[in-house]
């Protein structure tokens, strides 16, 4: 599976949306990284279908990777798919029913995933590793920033890529919190392959000279 | 005091929403109406104090007019008043103590209002008149497209406008729900001195013709 | 508008639930009550859409009056349409959006109503009277068994009375708790013309005779 | 009905609680408040029955007066009845079966009432006035320190007299939030006969001193 | 352990369940299977205690093996210990305290028995498997109709199975969701000896001919 | 590490609380435990901040271990970092962001802990060793008294063990619930080393003599 570098669009200027999301993939991003929070599941409330749907409709056809921090989450997968999500992942903690969310995500023609708080372990992975299309493990608790990538998450990581590796599955291993270029090179080496980014590159007046410099350094991992 | 007209920026483009705001206050709109849901008090979500930020710092000046269809909203208000609102009004029914929420949004500088659901009674009101700037009242069930205004909303305009005008304190009435330029008129004369418009301006090809309409048929009121 | 004795199935033999049903309504009874509790909005859990429906296969004709003790009421509304109730009732306390609820109902293509607790202001119907089929007063808290007629709902209903006499729709007034030969004929002038009586019919050897000396006593009023 | 005064053991010495209840008591005042914070109906947490049977075992035989901040009520208020509570009120809010809550006080031998926070409408008093003893009513909103009395309470303590008086039931007025020596007398005058005072009391020296100044004021009203 | 046959009467016809459980008993059926559904836990509301009690005064005298889809669980189960239940069953994410309410079934005199979603990791089993008389594995998501059985439901039975053997315990290992004649033998083979279905047998016009089906293909496991 | 006996204070005189600590601590104790219920966590409500400070004030010096049995737990524990807590723990099913909460105790200078119910598997820690202090099990289900000792705790203990000497950290192994001379040995042989006991000192004329006698078993460990 090809390296994915994933822009977390929350660090983006919202007032011109279309145009950063357009410049970050001509940046040499690879898929776009769409962070909602519901203000109950994360102590904060971000963007909703509606700020996906626009982004199809300005163009973007690059994959959205939706990562909800929400809870519960049945109600609101529909919205996303028909807003044109890719990847919708959930956290095990806001499903009831986490076979049935999965295998709805997928019945939405969506590709699906769970996501790892930093405490959480993966045994929830157990009995659902052939409706998982994405993994994504915290390195940072979400609903908050200015956090550090926090260090576990490397073993966590390695964990996970063994589980996958064993499962003979298809599934991407995707890391959030944290991730820069001074540390991209060893979060590569634990095993992960999709890589979220939000301030590391939007922060930056040159969006292609931070990709590429992770670049540089996840080849030498 | 002066009619305002404050468009929805739910019906904008998100892409683009700077220059949506630009443009619309350019052709003649008075503030900026921001609809914050959460997928629990109703069932969607859409914006969260982020976009709003993104707006000051793109140069907004005009008033933002924050709609809290959340529960409950104690802790997100200091988010929103810190990411430059003007208005936050919220539900009586999303808050416990709503004399306590009413306080907290003016001692952070921001004016404080009330919205009623369409059932939800105006005795709400009746010990707090001294600590609201603003009440919204929905003409159509928050957090749905598609709906028409609902009739007896002129009734309970009329009855709030009693209320206010009678409380001798200086309150905002807003309408909230299927304004047009047909309606508008009728409203207005219900008592109404604050009209939110979504799709009745952003699905026009020309905000100002459509704002300058309802300018004409407020003043035939 | 004719008065209607309305059977509380809860008090019936559910493993012969058809037969019980056919003989009530053989001996005179007019609908169907039907309590619906979800051991959330009060502490006991009865009875759901799929014994509504087998009473439709079963062949009952006769309208079947949904009262909800659920909360929230909006995702099980369209179970029981389906399931084919003829009213559906619900608490104000259960529904942040009444007016939506209401109007879900007849949408479906059932008759709605609003249900009032002992203590619950008739204020809530101030603003949905026109959305309104039937108002149900409770005369004991729902969820118990056990009770007797609480006296203040005498009051109370006279209140209702006046204010859908004065409303000028077609809306039932029906009263629920405690209902039995000895009182319903001054419930009745109080303004009643839906009574729910339970073990007071099925805990009676021959409904008919209960049911004739209810009415006996009605035509006193 | 005597005019009481109800120090609040909030502001009382926790590590020798019965000795302050004591010294309390023997400085005239007439009976004990207590406050019950659940950190869901109000953003702190408090003391539980416990509290209140080790002031009974200790000797205390004033009423107390259980002002429960908690919801749901139901649970915890046969706990406090067993405990030794004279007086049990809780909010409207925070019971959807307010009836069968207030009863069940009553039924278990203590005196029931309803609080009222700042915001909210008299009207959930209106079907229940034959079953309450005591109208508490906010003059600060519940769960925060350091708040002043809030001025519209006097005008919802006359209305509150008025339904009382009008009621024909004997039923305690009691006001809870910024009562002092400076301004009970107008509180007083506004209708109360039952007067909660925490710091006022408990940061003073000399308890009796204030306590006396407090009924000189109270007679000159 | 004898294996056993569990209908489940959410495929019956309620307007005759006596009836109904009467025939499937004498078709050689072992148990009666009993959910419970609450409009929380899962989306939809089934059956309640009453009937259960229905059952019992009907003359059942088959164990009744009820399964908790509610939350949380404690309040209901004493209900249904004297409705006549024999086993009570739930699900270890909708009680907090599941040693807690293991050990009230068991101190009811019922028996008692944790229910795993398909995605439900193992581990709840841990440190009470000397409290469990029952484990339910659930090969659908709870909740809907119409669903196959989830083939990674035979390797959870295969361990399960595993566990209790270890365990010294006589632990029932139950299954239910999409049994059929068809694959009841590779199920069996896999572990289980109790075996809910529902329309697999209800739908049928002779319910001792699937039994004895299923019976035969089980011989062969 | 040094063992410590961890007086629960809920078995205290609360008439007298300081002078209670005072004594049991003069008796041998060496640190004070702190149970905090909430009504909703568990069926009770016990003892919030304002008790802790007031033992710091009273001047208490020992460590004050502050068990949360409350949820959720982020809002609180400022508060009790503040009222003067040594140790704050929780329960991992209390918090959806656990690491985040750890985190914050200590950055609010306290130590943290997780709490473990007899049927909460120890998964959870397996991320977070490297942010815990300290380890609670509960030999009782919290919320209630009356409550022996669960046997299967023993061999949690010696798992939990396990995990600590693993890790490498400075971990405490504490146990709550049922913990008497008379089994304080082998609990310690468990590997035990901070032992709560509420009525079993509290309950005694002695606090000293019990408490020389639990160190004597544990000494034969």
């Amino acid at each position: 599976m090809a390296d994915l570098i994933a822009p977390s669009i929350l660090s983006a200027d919202f007032a011109r949306l279309g145009e950063e999301v357009d410049n970050v993939l001509k940046a040499g991003a690879d898929i776009v990284h769409f962070d909602v929070m519901d203000n109950h599941f994360v102590p904060n409330l971000t963007i909703g279908p509606l700020v996906c749907e626009a982004l199809r409709k300005h163009g973007v056809t690059a994959d959205i990777d939706v990562h909800l921090m929400v809870e519960p989450v049945d109600r609101i997968i529909p919205d996303f798919a028909k807003a044109g999500a890719s990847y919708i992942t959930f956290h095990p903690e806001a499903s009831r029913h986490i076979d049935r969310s999965l295998q709805m995500i997928r019945d939405l023609g969506c590709k699906s995933g769970l996501v790892f708080n930093p405490a959480t372990p993966l045994s929830h992975l157990e009995h659902v590793l052939d409706k998982v299309d994405m993994i994504l493990l915290m390195s940072v608790n979400p609903g908050f920033g200015g956090q550090s990538f926090i260090p576990s998450a490397l073993d966590k990581l390695r964990q996970a890529r063994k589980i996958i590796d064993n499962s003979g599955f298809d599934i991407r291993l995707e890391i959030d919190g944290g991730v820069k270029v001074d540390n991209i090179r060893e979060i590569k080496a634990a095993g992960a392959d999709t890589f979220v980014a939000g301030s590391a590159i939007f922060s930056q007046p040159d969006y292609k000279k931070v990709i590429d410099e992770m670049r540089a350094e996840m080849a030498k991992a």
